[in-house]
């Protein structure tokens, strides 16, 4: 494969798929979903699939499936979803959200970054194979519609079509490179669970004049949250983090290699306070948080209103490592409550999305770190154990038996979710280059 | 003064006062104040007052002064306000809440018991004796209009209209029957200081994975108020308590013949939770609180999202005894956070009121007893040393130095600032009749 070919290939045939950007496919806002979809059966069938299918069977927007044979019978499966965020706010974008335009070299849309451009950059792909002697392996694609809703039909229909999505290796979205512009081969994802907490004390709210006898929700929620977590900010849940996986040696050692810039952390993001663990690097990897994500009781407004609330909210959630089950941890946190003495505070599981972390030593993840270090040099080329965030992937390994990494196309400067999302045509034909190298070796 | 003559006096006079009942007088909501002091300063030119006038040099909302001659030169000072809280919700009403209107031998109207209907008692009774032979002694009358609002301008004006005001006793607003029909003889009113804790930790929300480094603002403002209460509900601020005077023995002996009925105010307010402290009634006499009004952080609406809050904000007042003082309370509780590590955390002091209690042995207080005993019976009538909740009293007692007592005309269930408030027109000729003694006594 010749490296300059393939990236002037991907750039000269990218506004052919600009198409794509333009399309409005806001899943939380119900829009252009079908037409989206639609666009992508064609152009699955435009280039050839031997399968192309909208999956309804289990509910929610369509998935779309496609299915490649190559010269080789290995399988690699894709996943990518077509829905984005919604553009809001849409002032704050220098060129119309769903208008692709470039400007310093950079390609400007929502879902650039998150994650069109990664599929984009893979139906390129297929293109070239096909016009430079065919496929080196057999392809699928599952692309779902609800990503950016939590994903709530994937795991029943990686369930329902487990045999349509049989595969050897699963490349997922996501991955680029870091502030530090090393280029990252990431192989898991954090787990969550979303949970809210509730307390009522009283019928009505009251006078505050009634303080003299009557409970506070207020007081109540803050006291029953306060002794979940300690003055060092860790979770004082009995067992919450008994299940917890070691990152073992190659991951121990991948953590280390890691960068993590203090300041330009916080000046990223105007923190105001010192991190809150010592060791932010081995956190975002292997460690497990609790956020209130927010606080609801009383009186909310300017000025005074002198009530005792009858009920406060709070919302929260965990960020998980492999194996910390969403299910278990709320009911940990259940029975700590109950141990604290807040039995009245309700706890309802709101959410879950189990983590999973690829055996680092696979010969997948290997092999995508030596191309990478290949393509992006060995000192900028960095493997991630997992990514702080999550995703719906976990199913995918429990009912596939894959390896998944990421490995994509975006940089520190992407703004996924964000006014002007956008990612480099640069890591993009690259991007393109390292995929198509890391397909051909694989079918050796 | 005879006793039935006095009581059918009243009631047949009421209907000639309804007028002040049918004027929305509502500070809140800025309606029908001018026409409402206008109502009583020509009703008080038609008594033949001495001196009529509106004040308006201290701003706000216009004060009705009023000064009677009586026949010994002693003189009262009548604190009323004339304005009312907003009717809302007015579905809730069984009749026009601004129609007064009698049914089941009580008058429903807003204001008939906070506290128009006291103001129209005392208007009765000057006519009443000036029937009978005259003002036993010299009275005043300050009625005010932003009462509902928080009285912004009292203390000002009493500070102004010293000399105008000066008086040897004050009767206030407010008194009458408790949840077991004894008449309450209440000699002072509880001080409050209400002020907003806030803390900002980011410049923007979050995303929630960034908790492995990032510090909360929710769990900040969590784990500073949790650090001000204890297990026991007891504000851990010190020097909090330390000012507090002793209610001495003639006011210990007053909370030991207070009746408090657990399971009846657990019912009446829905109360789920046990009582935060051992003695309500010592408490709700003598006793502080720490209330939390509101509580504010991030993501508040249903479903999931899975920030951090940059910022979180609460609400909270403390009910204060003497000699607490507003403004000392809340540098304390700013040492005390600054003590506990929350020197990010800022406290805004909103307002204050200072607690007052008039001596409970001086003649005055005494004389009510004597008379409330006479007309209510021994075992009826109640000593208050104070009212659980607060008013712009004390700078009467600072400038004025008068000792003020609350002797009214409401029961249990005249649901001040409620729908279909209501006083007992039995009550209301009692109360007169009452009031009518206590003048006549207090010319001796």
């Amino acid at each position: 494969m010749n490296q300059t070919e393939v990236e002037q290939y991907a750039l000269a045939t990218l506004p052919s798929l600009y198409q794509y950007l333009k399309l409005p496919s806001i899943s939380a806002q119900n829009q252009g979903i079908t037409e989206t979809a639609d666009w992508l059966i064609n152009q699955f069938s435009k280039l050839g699939a031997k399968r192309v299918e909208k999956w309804h069977d289990q509910g929610g927007n369509p998935i779309v499936f496609a299915e490649f044979e190559g010269q080789v019978d290995r399988t690699v499966l894709f996943y990518n979803h077509y829905d984005v965020q919604p553009p809001e706010p849409v002032a704050e974008w220098q060129t119309d959200p769903f208008e692709p335009t470039v400007r310093d070299g950079k390609l400007f849309a929502r879902g650039t970054c998150d994650d069109k451009g990664e599929l984009m950059s893979r139906l390129t792909l297929i293109k070239y194979f096909q016009e430079h002697g065919g496929l080196p392996v057999n392809l699928k694609f599952f692309v779902e519609g609800e990503e950016e809703i939590g994903s709530p039909h994937v795991d029943q229909s990686v369930i329902a079509h487990a045999t349509d999505l049989a595969a050897d290796v699963c490349i997922w979205e996501g991955g680029g490179k870091d502030e530090e512009e090393n280029f990252q081969v990431t192989c898991g994802l954090k787990g969550i669970v979303s949970f809210d907490l509730h307390v009522q004390t009283a019928a009505v709210d009251l006078h505050s004049s009634l303080a003299s006898y009557a409970d506070n929700a207020a007081w109540r929620l803050v006291q029953a949250l306060a002794s979940l977590r300690g003055a060092d900010n860790r979770v004082r849940v009995a067992g919450f983090y008994d299940t917890i996986e070691s990152l073992g040696e190659t991951g121990q050692k991948a953590v280390a290699r890691l960068t993590f810039n203090d300041a330009e952390v916080k000046r990223n993001y105007g923190l105001r306070r010192p991190f809150v663990y010592a060791d932010p690097k081995s956190e975002l990897i292997n460690g497990t948080t609790m956020s209130i994500n927010g606080l609801s009781a009383g009186y909310e407004g300017n000025g005074v209103k002198t009530i005792i609330p009858k009920e406060a909210h709070a919302k929260l959630d965990c960020r998980l490592v492999p194996d910390q089950e969403p299910e278990d941890i709320v009911k940990l946190i259940r029975n700590q409550l109950d141990r604290n003495g807040f039995e009245d505070v309700n706890v309802e599981f709101l959410l879950g999305e189990r983590a999973f972390r690829t055996d680092l030593d696979s010969p997948f993840v290997q092999l995508n770190m030596t191309i990478a270090q290949e393509v992006y040099g060995k000192a900028h080329t960095k493997l991630v154990p997992n990514m702080a965030g999550g995703g719906p992937a976990k199913q995918f390994v429990d009912s596939l038996n894959v390896p998944i990494v990421m490995v994509g196309t975006h940089y520190a400067g992407s703004h996924p979710h964000s006014p002007n999302e956008n990612i480099r045509l640069a890591d993009y034909a690259k991007g393109t280059y390292f995929l198509g190298l890391l397909l051909t070796r694989y079918a050796r």
